[in-house]
């Protein structure tokens, strides 16, 4: 999360708050005894009146308040140990499926019931979201916290299971509220104000979410595609505000060229995986003519790994500086083409586990697709540099061979199937032999 | 659940399926396939399709073919004793909180996952309340499937959440679709066709449902409320289809005359004390000079308790047989005074546990009312005098004395205090001292 | 239009009512000083609160008191002969642009203004087109009410323009407020009830309807559906309630069995032109596989006129008796054939002017259709045969050719290239040459 | 309308175009060939493709095209002089109610139905306002268009109906699509952008628009509301974009201190005085505690007249320079309570016939507002320098008064009664004898 989204969720969040802060330690007292009045109530009747004034309080709470909240949720709601140990008892002496139901619960920590109460009230659930943006932040110094951490997100995974989401499309008659997000989250490409996300909905283009139905502002994740004629390498033109509108039905490709997730407090609670599938059908049956379907990708850890690889490359190539930008765009032949063979390399041979090292190509693989091509300078901003050296990558969904991909995949990480791109693969093929691997 | 409604039912149902129905045996082994296949896909990339393969599945089954469906969830989707008892054993040897969450993970049954995943395509959510809908009527006959029926309570009040539903108001502009629930779901009073449902969301009345998002066709449970100038004792005036209708800016009361939950599969996840609650506010806000709420509820266990209670009855009572309702009818004074004395005692002493035997009064006290009148011959229908003996009851709803009132009853099952009928009140503690406990 | 329907429209009307009706004669005081004032005000600061006082106030007349009002609006809101002369006179001096301007404003009477005005509270539209429905049974023996239907049909040509209408889709979501509309309106197979409407709109039928903003819960004119595999000529199967329902992806042909214009007041205001068209083309784009379009129309004129006809027929069908419907049902061969061939003479051969007699036939060809199949005994209800002696006819929209088909028709009403059956069209040509014209 | 406007508007028009501009006469050709087949067609079948392609083609032409179809629509859609005659001679032998109609319907140019047969297709209604737009700045060097202009007024007259118009709340959750329109057409405070706009809609803001159906993307006007707890005389501080927002439950005084026609080919059907009361109105429903309604208005004309009344003032008064902005915010006392004073006298006793010289004076005091109070240095950005010396005037919407203060206005003019402040009415009345009328 940048500096700037940041202070514009501070803006959203503090549009929530009912009351002005007071001092945080009173803050943080009302609201601890808000969540036990909420679970001591032997009935329901004041539920939801109660959980507002917790949600209200926490809204007031500074980094010191929540911090003390934390440790009340560690200390005060978890697990009982002695019913957990008479649970574990009772199992022990009969192991039956009443018994280890019991378990089950005993083992459950009150906090997911108190998580439950809260969002009775009207942003309940927003507020919960938020509560887990503030307490990532905080889990490397307070490993005690984790169990906070697992409960949000077995609620939020079951919250937000897929049958509960909706798709939306994202255009320019899109109410303001949801847009000004898009240009606050969009984390790949950074929206350059409104301008620039009026070209980026306009006809040629396309742009869908995930919404939640009780976060009806909050996008949680947002896909963007451009409708072209041909497989699209370079970010660049794509993102071109001035660029001429072309005519949709005109499109035979539609290139994905930035997903987002949108919500911290959603991490590792996945939607991507289902939105690109969404998408891909829900744009076949809107055009007839457009039956392919790619991303245009960043190669994020391309260019560490490669000033790590210097034993890999040809002497002119190691003499290059990968620090100087200027250079690099103006490499001579056939460097540039070396630099293209070392990333498929990268791509398809190096691996975290069994799995690809890159992160997004980990992401596109395993959701089925096929490495189709790699562009040298397809992204030329500063960013595109520091991390993937220029490179883009297209990874093709096809939605006939999107299971056996995956299932080859899943089963045994063949990712060199995965490579259309056939003149790449053997040239890795030959490189994996002629290199220490 | 009548016949109707089951055939009904049925209907809607019908409607979801995909296939005409195979033989039951191809249908449910076809079934445990998709389930299997759900779970064992290490990754997500088609749950979606392999989830809708699984409902469609579901739909075409009969009721053996749901028996073997239900054994197979007992038998293959409970906690695997050997990972449990792992789990115990670390957690006996390091009671941390992260081991209580890893014996809190081994414990819960995989049908949780498998639930979750069914709902990630479309028509999940609804499929799930349809099978605990069929899987409630086989739990006596079966106890061993009480587990599945735990998974699917835990997994619903999550998804039920009062912060998820949505209230509706229903009116004659609302869709046919939903208003044939309407007419097929109430239980209270009967609904006699198009008409009569006419007739009950004219000017002078409302009606309001919670929806859930996922289920946009489905009201959940909805109440019946007529806008009347004085508190309501008689039902059969009410449900009149043909009475005039009144000019609701006039009303001074709400009476909410019936309140129906809607989903068998959705049993013991409870919305109605939130429903009534927000139906107050919202018509608090709509209408400046209506400020008092009440129901007309009827005493469901009344005549089968008066039945085992003649020695608490007058000679001239006792002579009175409860099954000629003609003769009810026309009972001469003081009889009738007789029996609503006997109906307070009835409603106020008598009890199972420490609250009220009566579940109607249980609900209504629970959430904070009182009682504040009786009816004699307030409901003359053939089922209000076979359930009631024609007794109809106002139980009051007060916003400011709600929590209050709610505290007192959950604390101490203080009853009495609830009603405010205050002659009634005397009466019965008269009676208290003069009738054996 | 039915007393079913008058009773219908009198319950809806009813409900727009503010008071109680008074006596007549104050009621229409009260309406005609109300449109003075709305004409009298020389600004425009209380137009709507007027005009609401007049609608209601009309809303309480009688017949008697909307007679009178009528002779107001004749009396007092006609052009101004003196202004007008004036008017005339200048034109004369100076036919110039300017002075036909005038000439045309003096001319146009005062009751345009008033009903605009009139338009302008809410409820307005709706006043209107109800005072034409009230007004045109009363044109016979009032012909000097006529200035008013011209007036009232210019605006409504204006503000009904194809512009300003929706396009609905009428399914079994939709308001139940609209449907019942459906039931009370449709005249040419009547609708029995809510069953035999929630087979019209299940998953085989479609339903259109246009709507104007300012009427949203009145269909103005609507379209019944059958998507089916094959041409159908038979009325009673696809109206069968209890029909199996067939899946519409199979389906080939769209059956227009149907077509309803529902406001007397809007007669003359021609909607169903535009209507075929739109739901031919929007039927096209949702169904890749219904690429054929057809009528399955009466033939009303057809009985009455045969009657006169005889000097057409054999002896052997001369001696069948037109009136004994149980014999006719049963006719032996040839005499279907027959009355086939002599229906085909009728449709074609037989005008009024120089279009054809039939006024079905007439719009059908009008549009551009082709006459297709005439289907003996496809209507046997009491009133297909009492019309149309248990003939239907299926006219063809074929959209390539419609523009054509028109052209042809509209310039010199070429009917015989609009028949597609050419046998019949032979027969018919042959039938000519026989036959004294 | 600025530049910025116009530049705003060819993008919107540009983007209904279906082809690139071809040579202008072409273009203008092919348009008026498409109108002269509309109208001739005998029928009706394909009005609405060939309204499509006129609609098109008028979107290609350029200035010069638009100047000879404007020229078409003079001479060959004026009513035919023959006809014209003819249905005099006829109405001067028998000049009755028929005949009179004839004789209206003789003089209605064929333009009209043009138009009205323009609307059946889509974006049709949005053309034709276009189109007067285009009209309306060459009236003055073609004064034989006046017609045209009459035409157009007599259809929108019509179209755009009270009746028709829908009031929508503008906020941060309208569409995008609609906001950039108040951004591009607020003409009293310019919108500096998407951050001004956000405050302008913050929670003490409101923003109203009325919408026709047909241009569901278009505001035809807009007022903008400040809720305050006082009477604000005070522009700047109004428009700070970092004002705080304040609690809109808190405030007494609803300040409309902008309104804004949007649409040029609109001009002169007023929806002004409408929009006001409505939102009257609908704000006095929302908050029980807003109960003062007025304007924060510029006063345009003051400075001119104010250049031209040197007579009327004070030696000292006289010797300011209006045009030093810098010293006119610095006038020592008591120069502002004198301009103040001339103010009213300006506003109160100078006319244009009998009504107020000053136009906005004239729209609020017609619609029976009260002139409350007047603020030296209300408004101290340039354009209110410029136009109306800084001075800003509070008119008063009490709603019980509205009508009688229209009605006083309407007969004799009596805006003296429209000045609250007593003080400010006296002076004026002493100056009235000092200065020469």
């Amino acid at each position: 999360m940048t500096e700037g989204q940041r202070q514009f969720l501070r803006r959203v969040w503090a549009s929530v708050r009912h009351a002005p802060a007071g001092t945080p330690g009173q803050d943080v007292e009302q609201l601890v005894e808000s969540c036990a009045t909420l679970l001591s109530q032997r009935g329901e009747v004041s539920t939801a009146r109660i959980a507002a004034d917790a949600i209200a309080a926490y809204g007031c709470l500074n980094a010191e308040g929540r911090n003390a909240f934390f440790d009340a949720l560690v200390n005060d709601y978890s697990p009982v140990a002695a019913d957990l140990q008479r649970a574990i008892d009772a199992y022990q002496v009969d192991p039956s499926p009443l018994s280890a139901h019991a378990l089950h619960q005993a083992a459950e920590p009150p906090r997911q019931e108190l998580f439950r109460r809260l969002n009775t009230a009207a942003g309940g659930t927003q507020l919960l979201v938020r509560l887990r943006a503030d307490l990532l932040p905080t889990l490397e110094a307070h490993p005690e916290r984790a169990g906070i951490d697992s409960d949000l997100v077995h609620l939020f995974r079951s919250w937000f299971n897929r049958g509960f989401l909706v798709l939306q499309r994202i255009d320019w008659r899109t109410s303001a509220a949801v847009l000004e997000r898009l240009i606050a989250y969009e984390a790949v490409h950074q929206i350059q104000g409104w301008d620039d996300l009026r070209r980026r909905l306009a006809a040629d283009r396309r742009c869908f979410a995930f919404f939640h139905p009780a976060l009806p502002d909050e996008p949680l994740i947002f896909i963007e595609v451009a409708l072209t004629r041909r497989l699209a390498g370079d970010v660049q033109s794509l993102l071109d505000p001035r660029a001429r509108v072309t005519d949709p039905s005109e499109a035979r490709w539609a290139m994905f060229y930035s997903i987002t997730n949108c919500q911290p407090g959603l991490r590792g609670v996945s939607f991507g995986n289902f939105l690109i599938k969404q998408v891909v059908e829900d744009l076949s049956r809107e055009f007839r003519s457009i039956r392919k379907f790619a991303t245009l990708s960043p190669i994020p850890g391309f260019r560490s790994w490669l000033l790590s690889a210097r034993h890999l490359m040809s002497p002119d190539l190691a003499a290059v500086s990968l620090d100087n930008f200027e250079q690099l765009t103006a490499l001579p032949a056939p460097l540039p083409e070396e630099i293209r063979r070392l990333c498929a390399y990268y791509l398809i041979r190096e691996k975290r586990g069994r799995a690809p090292l890159d992160s997004v190509a980990r992401f596109h693989l395993a959701n089925g697709a096929r490495l189709a091509r790699l562009n040298w300078m397809g992204d030329t901003s500063a960013a595109g540099i520091a991390s993937s050296l220029g490179m883009t990558a297209n990874y093709v969904y096809r939605i006939a061979e999107v299971e056996t991909n995956h299932e080859a995949y899943a089963t045994n990480f063949d990712v060199a199937r995965s490579v259309t791109d056939e003149r790449l693969a053997r040239e890795v093929k030959s490189a994996k032999s002629a290199v220490p691997a």
